[in-house]
């Protein structure tokens, strides 16, 4: 933080109309905190119905074991929020500061994930109808969308650190489609596979992401070392 | 932070009984968590009703369809106080120390936006009564006012940073005023253009803070190369 | 906070078994985030009954109407968190290290002001009835306890910063005290005046705090001037 | 902060593709958001059961009384995910930076912190069976070995500070599996002594947790007499 605020000190708040330090901060917790009450909240659609009559221990266990749809609702929105959370973390590691657009870029990501907990409860009820699967695909999706939206307005205009490269940027680009591809890619499979084929594709995402991630790193690495030839 | 921190070592805190450092930290950060969970707390009102029955896709493509008040509640309400956030975000910036009354007026304004949930989901089942349509132009409306009486306080007892001139007081007030302008105006338009007309108005909320943002701009261009041509 | 963090540098972590730095601000950061959830979690139980049949505008502003105790608990237990956080930020502010036992009686108070939402949802719902009301009274006096409590560890373990006088201990539990007297003092004026005049009792703790706080910036000042002409 | 940043300054975010300073913050103060709302949500099951006909004072009292299993709940929830809140400060105390790897573990620890209060729920209305308590027991017991992983992972990775020494490390897991250890350890006793007595086993946890601090210690002091005395 001192380290922000010394770097961009010269520039007064007033006239740059942009955040920095402080207000660069409180940005990212702001963010941070809409991420994680979304993900908290989920919790809140995992519980059991009312059990009618004297309750024993089969029924309970019968009753847990048909929340499964549920609970795989909850896990797998906790870690796809949480995933959005981990890419918003690393881009605003490079992000230098923010103006008033790409606060507001931001919220409409905030809206997005913050909206999740809905199609979340209707995906853990109705997951076996394709309505369900499609309008949960389509609200994760933009979400995805909004946060790459973000990073491309950063990157245009300027408010990225300087040692971010054109390579870094279009690595963050293609890192944040690979989850929106994903379930937008599903809505064309849902009339193929069925609502309980395309949930599974959507946890093709994961695999996808980490062959990536692996491959920009890689690409990452062999372009440094020619660098370093090239130095020499 | 260390920037403010080395601003305001010379002060001991006993003794000014204001808050700078850490102590002003806390405070936005404070505001920061009761706006992030006001705004993702509106989410828990939009839910599907019970559906009866056998529930087919078309029943829960009916079913979601009919939530689009619910749906425009949480959307209008996240908006707005995110605007109020970001209101807060950049008046802050400005603040350089808070005082026990400024921390008060804060919570005034907290205790309102926290309560925004509550006239949301009125609006999102009641929203073709009048009766709740001024309920909540009257809450959003207040929560406004406050935000904007906290800014004149800071500004009267000389807790803004030395570089805030008065035309940026008076640009910060302007600011704070145009959506609690719009939704009070919107109450004497009630009557005249019904509840759904009144909420149309209050989109107009919207292009109306982008026009004043804008003429406070241009003043403040024009205003400094003025200044600057005087320099000369 | 580079300041706090200078000048505990040369404790080390582990030995210390002490947080200072980041771990310092943690511990607040998460006090603040308690507090902040459960003031937004009470507008959950602001919510009006199901309305039979085709509801109209009269019935909405009656239902509305009727919803005054509830919205009545909202502001107060709002207020008094609101308070509650404020001798915390304040307190905190002259705390610089905390130990693990400062942490968990921290935690205590978290755990009593956590359940405030409890004792709010039963005295907005049955007001009128004593239990309700002194159970109200209990958690809410506790929770006040609590705070004051971890203050006075705090000061006996030399856990306040230097400049922090034995005078402004003591002024500290004094306020801490103020909120708690007027909830466990209430209980005994509870078969004299009812639960309604009970209620307004504790609307005494505000203007009791005022003159407590007024008070003893008085003494303050006066003290520092006798010391200044000592000095002299 | 600064000083983090200070200290790890020379290695840039990019190609270190780990995140210290500002991105440290983050994941810390993201990660005790979800804990403080996790532990502030499960007072959402503390609630009456609607109570038919005229509600008198006797009819409130007694409604009460029977919420003492969910009051139970909700304190030994609250109990153990603040002491989970208080390994995860202490831990990250000590570690100086972080990779993807360990945010996605600690991305676990956090998605079952938040899922723990649906077992609360279950646990306060179903604690009579063996089922619920069984249920408990591994979901809270999961947690805390996710908290151990976590810690594990940094110590073999290098993300420690260089002063945490190899005994740091083990005192740091011992600590880390009492609560799991007492968790899964009363599965067995479940079927002798039943819910009743497997619950009261759990409070077993805090003093066990107290001897194994305290012996920590003990051994900490007296290696570090022996060390102050090989230097002379």
């Amino acid at each position: 933080m001192s380290d922000r605020v010394a770097r961009e000190a010269p520039v007064p708040w007033v006239d740059a109309e942009e955040a920095t330090g402080i207000g660069f901060d409180r940005l990212v917790f702001f963010s941070d905190a809409v991420f994680a009450i979304a993900m908290t909240l989920l919790v809140i659609d995992v519980r059991l119905p009312e059990l009618a009559g004297r309750v024993g221990d089969a029924d309970l266990a019968a009753a847990l074991s048909e929340l499964w749809p549920r609970i795989f609702a909850y896990a797998l929105s906790f870690t796809v929020i949480g995933l959005y959370w981990l890419a918003h973390w690393r881009r605003y590691m490079l992000v230098r500061r923010a103006d008033d657009r790409l606060a507001l870029l931001n919220l409409v990501l905030l809206g997005l994930v913050a909206f999740i907990p809905f199609p979340t409860s209707i995906l853990g009820e109705y997951g076996v109808l394709p309505v369900a699967v499609a309008f949960y695909a389509i609200v994760l999706g933009l979400a995805g969308l909004a946060g790459t939206a973000g990073w491309l307005y950063a990157a245009s205009h300027h408010q990225l650190r300087p040692t971010v490269t054109s390579i870094d940027i279009r690595a963050g680009v293609v890192r944040g489609l690979v989850v929106p591809v994903v379930f937008f890619g599903s809505l064309l499979a849902l009339p193929l596979v069925g609502p309980a084929g395309t949930e599974l594709l959507w946890l093709l995402a994961f695999p996808a992401l980490w062959v990536v991630e692996s491959s920009i790193r890689r690409a990452d690495r062999s372009r440094r070392a020619t660098d370093d030839q090239a130095t020499i």
